[in-house]
C-alpha cells in the first residue's frame, strides 16, 4: 500500500523521513539493545533523547532560559484545566476570548476555578473570524489573558496578538505551534497538544515563564502542577517516552527544513495555493473570514452538501484523505501542518480545480 | 546490536513479537496509507484498534459490562488524584494502606480532596512486607478503601485482598495487571500504569464499576473525570493513539499465551526460579519478607553494596540490563513482567550463581 497525503486536522501526518527512522530503530536504539518504548525513563540514553526533544523546541522557538519546557499528559484539553489551576489563583480573575470550541472549552474548564471573563466571542457568527478586541472590556487585575492562535475546526487564526499590558499572555497554540515565528518573550504561557505540528498524540508541550508559578490551587493534581512538573524535569513520574522520542524525529526534521523560520514561508505558500484556488472560483467558497484565516486549516465549501460528500469520496480514492469538514463547519478541511510537503497541497489544488470542472 | 533481556521496572520490555508487528506496520497500517500515529482519533480505522485494544482488557481479565475500562492520560500518578476526585465525594472519607512508595504517594495526593486515613503502614520498616490488617481500624463509612497489590520498588504483593464488607476496594495494579488472576468483581475500580505489563508509558487503564460514578469533585478536571471519560468512551479529547495501539499488539501476544490463567502459571515458575536461587544461597539475601514476595519484582542483595555494583556491572556486560535496585532500596531488582520469557530468567539465574561462585 502506498501512503496518501493525509490532510487529518490531528493527530496528522508526519514527516516520512522521521517514521523511516522510527522503524529502524524500532526493535533495537544504538547499542542499548531494547525499543525506546523498553527504556526505563531514568536511564542515560532515554533521558539524552528526551533532552534532545526539548533542547529543539528551545532552539526552534528561541525560548528564553527563564521558562519552562514541559511535555505534560493529558493533553491541551488537560492543560485548559491546568492553565486556570496554576495561574487562576494569583488575583482569582481571568479574561478569555471566544473564538472557536477548544477556546471556548477552555473557558468552561477555567470556570471551575475562578472568575472568569468572556472579553469577546465570535460563537454567534460560529467562529468564522477572530473576534474584534476593545481594550476596554479587558480585566486590568486579570491573572492572565487566554487566546487561541489558531482555530482548527474552523480555519481561523490571530494575525496580530493582542497587546494586554502587564497581564500575561496566555496561548493555546496547538494548532499552529512551530509553523509560524512568534516571540516567546511575548506569553506568559504556550500550551499545545503534540499532535498536530510536534508528534504523536499523547502529550503537550507547556512553555510557561516561571515568574508566574506560585499561585497553583490546593486542588491542583500534581500531574498538572507546574512548578512541581518543572522541578521534577516532566518526570514526577513516567512521561510518554516514546511519544517525546517521536516528537524530537519530527523537530529535527524540521530543523533540518530550515527551522520556523524557513517552514513559515513554505506555510504561507502552501496556504495561499488552496486560498487562490478558492478565491479564483465561483465554486468554492472559504469558510472563514478572509481577515482571519487560518494557514494551518483550509475550510470552504463546494456549492451543496452533497457534492461536499462527493468531493470528499472521490478525493480519498484519489489518495487525498480526511478532508471531510469537521461536523460544527460542514464543508472540507484541509489541514496543512509543517508536514504536509507542497506536493500534497499541490495534488489537492489540482483535484479541486479539476472536481470543478466536472462538476460545475 | 542484539536484543537484551530487559529487567527495567517500568518502562519495561515488550514482547518481541508485539515490536516487531509495530516496525512491520510502522510507515502504513494496512490499506489505510498512513502510520497508526498519523490516523485520527475519529477515524473508523482507529477506532477499530482502540476497541480491539479495550475488547482484549476485557476479555483477559473477564471485566463484567457494567463496569467503564478507560485508557486515559497522566499515569498511575494522575489517577492517584483522580481515584480521590471521583470517589471520596460520596462521604468525605477513604482508608489508605501505606504498603511502599507509590501506595504513600497516593494517599498523600488524596489528603489534597477529602480526610483520608492510613489503616496500617511499612514505612517502619522500608515497606519490607505488605501491612497486616485489623478490620477494627477500618472507617465504617469510608468512600472508598485502596491498596497497592504490588509494590514494584520493595518487591512485595498482597497475598489475599483484604476484606473490606461494603465499602470499595480500589487497587493500583500498575506493576501486577494482567499477571494473575483476580476476580474484578471484588474491586470498586482498579487503576495501572500501562508501561509495566501492559504497553508503552502513556497511558493509565482505569476499570471502574459505573454504581461508584457520580460523586466527582467540582474542582475536577474533564480529563480526569471518570464519568465524563466513561461516557466518551476515552474521547473527550485526543487518546494517547499509538501508545493504545501498542497495549492492543501486547494484549494480543498475551491471549495468543493462553490469556492471563496460563500467564500466571509461568509468572509463578519464573519468580520460583530466582527465589529458589537466592533461598539455596547463603550469598544472596531477599529484601522482601517472604510471605510478602512479589512474582514480578524479585528484589535482592549481594553480601556488601560493592558487590551489589559489581553484579549489576557485570550483568550488563552479559546482556542482563537495568538490573540496579531502586534508590529507596539499593541492592538488585529483577522486573519479570509477562513480557519476560522464562529464557531471560533462566539466563539471570545462571549468572547469579556464576557471580556467586566467583565472589564468595
Amino acid at each position: 500500500m502506498e501512503r496518501v497525503f493525509n490532510f487529518a486536522a490531528g493527530p496528522a501526518a508526519m514527516p516520512e523521513e522521521a517514521l523511516a527512522i522510527a522503524q529502524k530503530e524500532l526493535l533495537c536504539y544504538g547499542s542499548t539493545g531494547m525499543s525506546v518504548m523498553e527504556m526505563s525513563h531514568r536511564s542515560k540514553a532515554y533521558q539524552a533523547i528526551f533532552d534532545k526533544t526539548e533542547g529543539l523546541v528551545r532552539d526552534l522557538m528561541h525560548i528564553p532560559e527563564d521558562y519552562s519546557v514541559m511535555f505534560l499528559q493529558g493533553g491541551a484539553t488537560g492543560q485548559f484545566a491546568a492553565v486556570a489551576m496554576n495561574l487562576i489563583g494569583k488575583t482569582g480573575k481571568a479574561d478569555y476570548v471566544d473564538s472557536g470550541n477548544f477556546a471556548h472549552g477552555a473557558m468552561v474548564e477555567a470556570k471551575k476555578y475562578g472568575e472568569v471573563k468572556c472579553v469577546a466571542s465570535t460563537e454567534a457568527s460560529n467562529y468564522t473570524s477572530i473576534p474584534t478586541l476593545n481594550k476596554a472590556d479587558f480585566t486590568p487585575d486579570a491573572s492572565y489573558f487566554y487566546i487561541t492562535t489558531n482555530n482548527t475546526i474552523f480555519g481561523t487564526r490571530y494575525s496580530e496578538l493582542p497587546d494586554t499590558g502587564d497581564v500575561p499572555l496566555v496561548a493555546d497554540m496547538s494548532s499552529n505551534i512551530l509553523s509560524e515565528v512568534y516571540d516567546v518573550k511575548k506569553f506568559g504561557a504556550i500550551i499545545a497538544g503534540a499532535q498536530k505540528n510536534i508528534g504523536p498524540a499523547g502529550f503537550a508541550i507547556v512553555i510557561a515563564d516561571r515568574k508566574l508559578f506560585g499561585h497553583a490551587l490546593p486542588c491542583t493534581p500534581s500531574v498538572l502542577d507546574w512548578k512541581i512538573m518543572d522541578k521534577k524535569g516532566s518526570m514526577l513520574n513516567t512521561p510518554p517516552t516514546y511519544a517525546i522520542y517521536m516528537a524530537g524525529l519530527c523537530l529535527e526534521w524540521l530543523k533540518n527544513q530550515g527551522g520556523v523560520e524557513a517552514i513559515e514561508q513554505v506555510n504561507i505558500e502552501k496556504a495561499k495555493v488552496l486560498y487562490d484556488v478558492i478565491d479564483n472560483s465561483d465554486f468554492y467558497r472559504g469558510a472563514a473570514d478572509p481577515a482571519s484565516r487560518s494557514r494551518m486549516n483550509v475550510t470552504f465549501f463546494s456549492p451543496s452538501a452533497e457534492l461536499d460528500a462527493k468531493f470528499v469520496a472521490e478525493a480519498t480514492a484519489s489518495g487525498l484523505a480526511n478532508l471531510k469538514g469537521h461536523r460544527l463547519v460542514n464543508g472540507m478541511r484541509a489541514s496543512i501542518y509543517n508536514s504536509m510537503p507542497m506536493a500534497g497541497v499541490k495534488a489537492l489544488a489540482e483535484f479541486m480545480k479539476k472536481f470543478e470542472m466536472e462538476n460545475k
